[in-house]
């Protein structure tokens, strides 16, 4: 047994050494194996070298108990990550027959012909084991043995996830080098700005406090994350304390604990009470109605879905009066309304949401300058409209209209206020 | 004169390791220094530890001509930096007057009290000279000798971009360790998986070989780079032949020349062909409509998306027959070609696009498996449809049908077959 402890992370690629793409595996592995109790030692990036990669690796395994690579695992010849760390252990690589038989299965079940030298993914070096790949066809490299775990995973980022779920995670929680993780609680908040929340909750974000609290924007969201090295029922009641205060503080902008994505509480929660969904939109043209779709069951309430984007589509899908057009244009208060009950209407939807605004780059003018979105929502008890102006160039102000139209479904099903108060000074 | 040549990036901080946040600094590193000739042979990411800065620190500059160190250098009780940089290089720690003189300076300016201990910041270890921060309070550090150059940068990425452009590219470009940037060419293909791709180029993507080869998989996508270290006219010929080559094997999986989206390339043929688009979405449920709506200047051609996802929807908003559903299912070629029919019809679009498919986690069958999706296209010319399975979870299947139907667009629009043959063995 290995006196080690922590990981080290080792990202292959030349593509990432040219920075033509970001490492976001690194990061996700950070999070994922700290929790786990093992500390992220190190991070390291190599390029496509057998050679390199042989040493860093080596490096890594004297280092850490647990090491995970990514990438470099496919069927080119620039996939050279097996190569490394046969290398690095001294061993020879050998053909596994159940991964060339998953491999041959799954261009079979495509119906495609298997290319030429892509059963070099068959070839594991010797003391390892093919670890299956449940969302693609490169099958991991895994060694879980006395003196420590390494891992080599695909580097796209879904297939990374499956093997880290389903293989690497159930092994490192039985190993003795186990560390004490520190116990998390998040808490999602949505509809307050993080310099907001940083203000109304300036006592608790204090590095050296136990618990301490960070906040992550994420799009349209802020997460906040309570960690405590505490132990036991004292741990348990700090974050539980902690929670409450929070939870008292934002008010309506606290969407529950954990790390929640809007589109799901929402349609979650139109599931339970079995309210049907319909959506029309136009600045968003399509991403509301993606946001519902994508979650599984959906298909219980969803309705339908119609990006009206040009004013006619708005008129003969919708129903939008012409005289609206050309009284207040697109981007008004009017025709978000008119939008939303014509989708109503339409799709005899129990609720139904609109979106039209100005995402740029042109379009936009000083009394509606480009973010100006107008959102709207129709159900039984009437119709209810917001205003918000979104920063930032296209993608950004699109996404974030898409979660502020999520946002407003989840105030509008819970009976909370549309916006959040802001109160001056409060929590400081 | 050194022999080394290259760079090593060297990010400092426990919030790195603990994934709080993105180490963005060291893409920005990596296409700078590559760009200015010294391409980044590792990059590495240590905790808020001077014996691992030390560690990691001493053998960068054993490994690499030029050395990067970016964060830790602040004020506060964890910014260690400049301890692990002493260490590495056995230099004592003195305080510089003119960096001291500065960071006074900066305080008064703002008209606030040096907070105690900030002083740190002008303690510059022996060798090193203080490098200016034109855009905060911390200055560098920096030590450019016979042996190589080291710069450690402040963490935030202005800073760094500040001493970056001002300090050291300048020095960077008069030293002998300095190689050729390589010239580089991007193409883009879609319809051939990366194997394929591998297969058809198994010459090409040969290591050691100028121009290399590069394959990387986006999804729907394999963007192409060819790089040469050759000079002038050469290079320019030698790219060209090597993309001519790569153009006729792949057919009619070249999108273009550049690391082209799909959406882009359709909706911008769209605009110069003045061809309006509709589409019906029923496993996309918006990502295909979104598509569309995220390239500037759609609202010239496309008129509307329905996501119809029950089929009652289908039914009512695109006329799919309920003889059609009964029949062939909604999942199914008559499906997907009468939905493409309903919305040409609905909203006189030139062009109509159509998916319905299996999204799962549920719902597959041996005939039908989760993944399994249908599309349809219906213009002036007629119906087309087209069928594929695609693997992965719930998110990956809806992501590759929406770049799939794009890519059968652009194969439309084009007039080229709507599957790439793949011919056995081809080009190995």
């Amino acid at each position: 047994v290995t006196t080690k402890s922590g990981a080290i992370v080792v990202g292959v690629g030349d593509e990432l050494l040219a920075g033509r793409i970001d490492d976001t595996n690194a990061r996700l592995l950070s999070v994922v194996l700290r929790r786990a109790g093992y500390p992220v030692l190190r991070r390291e990036v190599v390029g496509d070298d057998p050679d390199a990669i042989a040493v860093v690796v080596g490096r890594a395994r004297a280092d850490a108990a647990v090491v995970v690579v990514t990438g470099g695992l496919g069927p080119t010849g620039d996939d050279l990550t097996r190569f490394g760390i046969a290398k690095a252990f001294g061993a020879a690589l050998r053909r596994d027959a159940t991964a060339e038989a998953t491999l041959r299965d799954a261009y079979a079940r495509r119906g495609r012909p298997l290319p030429p030298g892509s059963l070099v993914q068959a070839d594991i070096p010797e003391g390892f084991a093919a670890a299956p790949n449940a969302r693609g066809t490169a099958p991991g490299l895994l060694r879980a043995a006395d003196d420590g775990v390494l891992l080599a995973a695909p580097g796209v980022p879904a297939e990374l996830e499956g093997m880290l779920d389903e293989i690497l995670l159930p092994i490192l929680a039985t190993r003795p080098e186990r560390g004490t993780p520190p116990k998390a609680l998040q808490i999602t908040t949505a509809g307050l700005a993080e310099a907001e929340i940083g203000a109304l909750l300036s006592d608790l974000l204090i590095r050296g406090r136990d618990p301490i609290a960070g906040s992550y924007p994420k799009s349209g969201r802020v997460v906040l994350t309570l960690e405590t090295f505490r132990e036991g029922a004292d741990a348990d009641l700090a974050l539980k304390v902690d929670a409450e205060t929070i939870r008292d503080r934002v008010g309506s902008a606290f969407v529950g604990f954990g790390d929640l994505k809007l589109n799901e509480v929402v349609v979650r929660a139109a599931i339970e009470k079995k309210t049907t969904l319909a959506v029309a939109e136009s600045l968003t043209g399509g991403l509301v109605s993606d946001g519902v779709v994508e979650v599984p069951g959906a298909s219980a309430v969803f309705v339908a879905g119609i990006a009206a984007y040009k004013d006619e589509a708005k008129r003969a899908v919708l129903g939008v009066r012409a005289e609206t057009l050309d009284a207040h244009g697109a981007v008004s208060e009017a025709c978000a309304r008119e939008m939303a009950e014509g989708a109503r209407r339409l799709t005899g939807a129990d609720v139904a949401l609109a979106t039209t605004g100005i995402a740029g780059p042109d379009g936009g003018s000083i009394e509606k300058p480009v973010g100006t979105t107008w959102f709207a929502i129709a159900d039984a008890a009437g119709t209810v409209a917001n205003r918000r102006v979104f920063l930032g160039g296209r993608a950004e102000i699109r996404a974030y209209a898409r979660e502020r139209a999520f946002d407003l479904l989840r105030r509008r099903f819970f009976g909370l206020p549309l916006d959040s108060a802001v109160k001056d000074g409060a929590g400081s």
